[in-house]
């Protein structure tokens, strides 16, 4: 049994890993950190976890917790993790990474986004950014482990093929993205009110959201060569669920079944990324409470252009989910364990 | 490996019943039922299914069925599963019906606010009522279970101990419930559509609602004698869920531990009833996608009633789950196999 | 024209205030009160009334504001209004309070349930209450209306004839409410963030809401006797909108005809009051955005109680267009000036 | 007083026209037209017009309404109005068609992107596409106005002004829209049940949207050149609005000032046209029930292209008002008569 440690569980993402963890038939959790509710029952914070979970929440205390678990989640905003993490740590425990402070390689490009010091950019060469079905093989010797953001796997995921095979002109890439509500937090802000957010919609973080660098890079990796890119998210009024559009000029004629087959190669072999029929686009829904990522295209030989479509449970394969993934990898478990969630409709 | 058919497999509860026997693992469906959609792929219909369920949709052949199947689910509007069932059907296969069909014993009652006459009326007295909390040992050896509706579920679940132990006067019963609109079910109508229910409530069925006469049924069994009550449901803005709150009269002064304890000493050992602690009013979302029941009261000593709360997911233990919970029963299963779900918030 | 003031223009009621105040012909808004926006430009914490609303917003100087304006709206928590009041402001100016401070008579009953010293009791007897359709005369003469709460609006219209006839018991009426969580207000609050609320019901303040004395101080009155209820408000996912369902034992058999007549009788003059043809339930949404109350009713013979509907919107009848109406009957205005406001829909 | 006749009155359309006009004082609706309700109150059909309309709904005879009105509205699908219209007609009442019927200039186009047959090509030289913020004058002097799409309007209006003054490229303009669902109409359709819409967003019409060519005619006006766009529709959770996310790559270095200051050349005149402040995003719930259109931009100095936003609300500047708009100009009224509906938040 391995004994596993929250850090942050009562945000939305930490929930989540304790609803996937619950039914994880080899994790047992041992402590679920939440510094805004230490001392209080978990259920009490999360009621639907009444007679599930009895346990009380627990402070941030990394050190402590790394000579309890074999893992420990961290699902804090982002510098928490890399301002606690040492050697000793690591030496003791496995560290999976919900925030960002280990995803982007390039530590100037973080501290410029971000806006903070990074505390600890020497374990940054060993981080292993956790998109599991790219980097498989890193993830499972791996130590640390940076889990990407919701966006950056959708986004990856949807381009990734594409542009690893040369289709797409990577100075063309434009990523709309759709968020649900639950991606912004638990926390108490005027602007996440039900009011303010039922019956509407808006951009934010319009060429400026911190996605963007990391999206950028993993993109970038796949063409080998610096990409830039457009990103704007938008939020709307559904507490689940990322749906990415992103647009590119393709490098030559391509037809439908060409470009199916180069999505299929790339993923007929992965349990939770979807290759959806020609001609269908993917729907948030269809994926809500699964580890699955829906791709879609759609080719527009008017404009020469294809347009990539993906959707997700950001809650899920965009963070709790995908945690858990990377934590089967890095110990050898199988893959999918605890995660064979079927999709929930309506 | 029991092997399970399902007549009106693309109905919202149909679906659910997919949903919940994907994942159960004593269980493999092989027939997918649906008039409106035969030949068509399931996956097709609900891409939540897609890489999941690869068979196409069948006609409504029970009669075939039967000899294929070990338990036929009929989650079609009532009349159907009466007109089709028979001695040969019942004599190979277990049924679980999702309709209205068998739930009344009195079938001049069935036939007056049905308004069809009852086709095998000779069935009513073996189909047992398969409220698992209260039917349980019936339920173990019955061919025909009438699955209880979604509001008399939640309602006599609800109100059950108080009245059993004589608490509260049945004459003074009244029920409000608030129903999400999967209740409605999946057929084309303007009534059901997104701009119509959205950012709106109202009543309906008010006085005529045919859950009535079912509530009424089991509370008269549980008070040994005939009960009327008032029950006005309400269509919320909402995929899921129902949230009863229900109102009588004390027949004496009673505390709350001692209320508290009356519905401990009913569900205590029930791992599907929730009974909340003191003050806490139950939330649909707290339940959502399981197939618990949460229950609350709160006692008004200014007007001597209590108010009797109860919120579950209509398409789970108010429909699918709690078909599959009935025929886990009905097989000799662990009652909560394939039903360990973990409710999903936000 | 007449020049008003509003303390409290940013809550969702104050900034309803202003779009329809903004539509009012013989009115000019002349402060913007709001304590925590001070210098603020109104339109930058209420979009909507960009190129609308050129004003900055003020601070909450009651004794200023009196020799600045015509009429006063306090749209603030309670207290506020009652802690600032005194002859000479009353003296300059009239006063529309839409909080609790001056809706209930007995001071001792309020303190009970707002738990709080009321600092001006000398007001109570002079304060009008604001239910313009029963009302109407003395609001006319007055200096200061407490305009009444939105479940109390919508409860007592949708059951005052039924009451004041004598044809229900006073002692069997049970009201259960539904409102949109614009009624919450817009401070921020986990409670209402869009993914606590969003695919979720729930009762709240069970037994205890404080509309409660209000409303049974308005329904004695219609009784001729002290009357105690039971009132169940619940919190729906939607912005706007109250529906209340109301029950009652029946004093003697009455027809649909009767019961049909005697709405009529109190409200075939009343612009505001719908009585809905037979058969017809109240949805909030035929309301939304306008000063209507729909109401209905049906009889159940079986029980021999009566189910009374009623719908409004919680911002407009029930706060901001109550006011309004409140003080074109002050003024000696057209009742209905600025709220020839259309139901929009969908 | 203008006599107006409604044919398709009881779409949603249809119900904002009647809505708006209701509150228009030159204005009086003769003519409810609806096939599918014919003799049927209209205030059955919609509710919210309980005791504001008394009249039955009519048929689709333009030829008898010609004799009767001024102006008919027809908010029918594409075909019906253009099969309908004729010389007489015109000679005798002005028509603003709602339908895409006369958007399109060019024949074919309209023909191959909606697959019927024009019946009446000979009036598309005459009708005047009622884009009120930049054919005004032509309007004034139309018999036949064609009112814009939702997605053609607000699209146009938040890229016209940096297409004519040549800021970006038109090669590459690339437009995420997204609606609220009363733009797919009140037609009873599964997709459009709201437990299908409901906490879901999904892409629709890719590469082949109908709006797609209406769009690209307009900006091909603009840029003075044919224009090819990529146009991908999405479907939100939400009743009302629209929001457009455009991108197009910069010819040259732009200040966010100068930006600022193209727009507010073209629109510092116009009511319904609001320029926002620098940084801020257009809300969709923000124009709510208005004729607005927001307007905002957004420089990426990285990969040199702009973000256009646009929000409105589809059924009113994107439909129901911005006919009434046109038929103000029509008519030598006021062009905001009736349309000075402040938007309403929350």
């Amino acid at each position: 049994m391995i004994k596993a440690g929250i850090i942050g569980a009562t945000g939305y993402a930490g929930g989540e890993l304790v609803r996937i963890l619950t039914g994880h038939k080899d994790v047992e959790i041992k402590w679920y950190g939440s510094r805004s509710y230490i001392d209080k029952r978990y259920a009490e914070v999360y009621q639907n976890m009444f007679q599930i979970v009895d346990d009380v929440c627990m402070d941030d205390n990394m050190e402590e917790l790394s000579r309890e678990v074999d893992v420990i989640f961290t699902a804090t905003p982002q510098g928490l993790c890399a301002s606690l993490v040492n050697e000793e740590i690591l030496s003791r425990t496995k560290i999976v990474d919900l925030s960002a402070d280990f995803r982007i390689k390039d530590v100037e490009t973080y501290e410029a986004w971000y806006k903070i010091k990074h505390p600890t950019p020497q374990f940054l060469p060993e981080a292993v950014y956790g998109l599991c079905e790219i980097n498989r093989e890193a993830v499972k010797g791996a130590r640390l482990v940076a889990n990407p953001g919701c966006y950056p796997t959708c986004t990856t995921l949807s381009i990734y093929p594409l542009l690893k095979e040369g289709l797409i002109d990577p100075d063309t890439i434009i990523v709309d993205a759709k968020s649900g509500t639950s991606g912004a937090g638990r926390g108490a802000k005027v602007d996440n009110l039900y009011c303010e957010v039922n019956e509407n919609i808006k951009a934010y973080g319009v060429a400026t959201h911190r996605h963007t660098p990391e999206i950028e890079e993993q993109l970038g990796l796949a063409a080998g060569r610096p990409v830039l890119i457009n990103f704007t998210p938008h939020l709307v009024p559904m507490n689940r669920g990322i749906l990415i559009t992103a647009y590119a000029s393709l490098t030559r004629d391509v037809s439908d079944e060409e470009m199916k087959a180069v999505y299929d190669k790339y993923y007929s072999g992965e349990k939770f990324v979807r290759v959806l029929e020609q001609g269908v686009c993917p729907q948030t829904k269809w994926v809500e409470g699964s580890n699955y990522v829906d791709v879609g295209f759609q080719i527009d030989p008017r404009t020469k252009r294809v347009i990539m479509m993906g959707a997700m449970d950001n809650l899920v394969k965009g963070a709790a989910g995908q945690a858990v993934q990377n934590m089967n990898l890095m110990f050898g478990l199988k893959e999918s364990e605890g995660l064979e969630l079927v999709p929930m409709f309506p």
